[in-house]
């Protein structure tokens, strides 16, 4: 059987651009507040209500009429009548009238006739006890003016009037845009749906209880648990074997429920390589996409779709599933769920050791934080290369991206590296 | 009715103490894989098989015995017998003698007898075809020696020996560490269980549906959505009035699912500040501790249990609700978790404006980063204070501490930052 064509070789970022070009932005659902946070608007967030919806008081205090308290002084106290206690979240009765003040708690409405408020501290009363208004005081004396510019009083829309638009499409829902659109009056968001990942391991090596021979399965668990981290609904599948029959069924079943299917393994040329030959060769497979990224480790890489569906097939080197996870399968989630394209998130850091890397590859290399910020690759913990195994991610803080152009990392040498959770 | 009596002033890390040993680790539970991520461990993770298990071909190639192909060049290739065909998964029968080879596939089990994988392309057979062992190649020529110290055979145990100490207790589980315990033969982690957060805000002018002089509640979204973000389960309850009667009611409720109540408002020394009251006064409420904290927002605190479970008790202006949840629940909600007490998490950026603040209180100031990443206070839409408002937290991005000691920041200055998701 011929081997299936393989594309020229290309860059990382040509990659990526294959990657996010096989997915769009999911469809736009009405998500309650409550469950919101961390999905990603797909349209202007507007508001529906005035903040505040009334002028109310800013401080617990009397609502008085600036003009009666100008003159008002320690020594010279102007004395009003108490016509009413106005609670918050009661719609106040009646009128403020010239010498007349009304007791008012912080974000009660202002009555009508008041313009400012008088905090209770600048009061003959000092402070109020716990409780309703006591009657007794039905008279107060004002000891200070009300400053010009510091009424106390928050005005009708003061800081967000109705139709305003306060964050665009794109827009990460945090937990303070929950709090501001409950605040405009809104009760759900428009937001993409999340995207639902369906994760299938390959290799009859891999086994949930191994037997002879076998091995545990873990890929499985990276890929589902980096794709829920990236904030999509993940359906692990168990390995499957390195049979046309058994990934077939495999993926037709993750396609009739998936946004997007990440498999990891069987993508080189090797005889059992099963997942490249079925995605190149199965007639419910299309736009097949054989690549040889310039990367070390991940090269071979394979997008196609299965029954339309998007499939980012990975290698099963641990370290190279991974690093094609963060690099290919997280953007393309990012994109299911409509957040804009953005340059990979990085930070330079200062490289702690040496190390080669190889010509016209991006070297992507688990490194892990020293005390003086300087990163260093994780060693095995044995002798061999570490590049298959699973101990060095789980010691690695970052990964270190090495330039095609570099070749030789010195202790010094700055390093571009993409900090991990 | 006495005002109930405030503790001495006390600085934020002090508070944050008070906090904290309100609070305990929570049991054990062990959380099957696919749901350990995010979780901490509450044991060591302790390998329980080798990683490898078995020695396996790191190649694709012919398992071979190292001392055969020692003079092995490509003018001189060594023929050998291909006496198996071992695939991945399957255990190895027979044993590779003297002048035998078994092809073998990479992380397939290394038969009896070999001792080495010469890779397919250093042999007559250049690459492997698709699909099983072709009958016509029964010898392969070998055309390079293994070299030394590169046998492309991973051994028993040499990324992980059974009973390796793999991570610490109160380490959180990464999608890294999940794969890692997974390779190690782990199907579920011990790690703290999740802690389940009551969220109350209090005010009779809240609502969800506002009426007449009432409000939106969204401090209840702000503080439920953070403490969703902090690693919590969250029950949202909607406002609650004013009365103590209807609170108690509602800290009811929570005390008998939540590990930890978070209410807002009602805290300061006004008429009608209920949660205080509630919890300086009701049989139902034990351990009372009313702090005028040194910050600016957030000066009121109240700690407490209801029915013994802790409450923390926040200001109910939003900004001050959400400065409290970052420096106090947050804390709070790690040590439940299980997370080793840590120091606030800053950055330091350079002022890119002027502003006051005040001396002996923390200040802590919602910022947003320009593009030159220094930062400036979050101006509000108009004209007033934006201490209250919720448009300020949304937009933004970090918030700035300006130490007690400082009174005014200058353009330029270094001020220490807590980046917001």
């Amino acid at each position: 059987m011929p081997r299936p064509r393989t594309t020229p070789p290309r860059t990382v970022d040509e990659h990526t651009g294959r990657v996010t070009a096989l997915v769009a932005p999911l469809p736009v659902v009405a998500l309650p507040l409550d469950d919101a946070a961390g999905a990603v608007l797909a349209a202007p967030l507007v508001a529906r209500a005035d903040v505040p919806p009334f002028a109310n008081a800013a401080m617990d205090g009397y609502a008085v009429r600036a003009d009666d308290v100008r003159a008002a002084a320690p020594g010279a106290p102007v004395t009003l009548r108490v016509v009413a206690d106005v609670a918050a979240g009661v719609a106040p009765t009646g009128v403020v009238g010239p010498g007349e003040a009304a007791r008012i708690m912080t974000g009660a409405p202002v009555p009508d006739g008041a313009d400012a408020v008088v905090p209770v501290e600048d009061t003959s009363t000092g402070t109020f006890a716990h409780g309703p208004l006591d009657p007794a005081h039905v008279e107060i004396r004002v000891l200070h003016p009300v400053r010009p510019g510091r009424s106390h009083v928050r005005d009708r829309a003061e800081d967000v009037a109705a139709g305003s638009t306060l964050a665009a499409p794109g827009t990460v829902v945090t937990a303070r845009l929950v709090a501001l659109a409950a605040s405009v009056g809104l009760t759900s968001l428009p937001v993409h749906r999340t995207p639902h990942v369906t994760v299938v391991s390959t290799g009859s090596e891999l086994a949930a209880v191994p037997g002879p021979g076998q091995i545990p399965d873990s890929n499985s668990y990276l890929l589902a648990a980096s794709a829920r981290a990236a904030g999509a609904v993940v359906d692990r599948r168990g390995a499957v074997p390195d049979t046309a029959d058994a990934l077939a069924a495999a993926l037709d079943a993750a396609a009739s429920t998936a946004d997007l299917v990440v498999t990891s393994g069987g993508v080189s040329a090797g005889a059992l390589d099963v997942v490249r030959h079925l995605l190149t060769t199965h007639p419910a497979a299309s736009d097949a996409d054989v690549a040889a990224v310039g990367m070390q480790p991940g090269k071979p890489q394979v997008l196609a779709r299965w029954r339309g569906v998007p499939v980012i097939a990975v290698p099963g080197n641990p370290v190279a599933a991974f690093v094609s996870s963060e690099l290919f399968v997280r953007p393309a989630i990012d994109r299911l769920r409509g957040l804009p394209a953005a340059a990979r998130a990085t930070v330079t850091r200062a490289a702690g050791d040496s190390w080669t890397s190889p010509p016209g590859r991006l070297q992507v290399v688990p490194v892990v934080h020293d005390d003086a910020e300087r990163v260093t690759p994780v060693r095995a913990t044995s002798g061999g290369s570490g590049s298959h195994r699973a101990s060095v991610l789980a010691r690695a803080d970052a990964l270190a991206l090495v330039p095609e152009d570099v070749t030789q990392v010195r202790p010094g040498d700055r390093v571009e590296v993409v900090l991990l959770d």
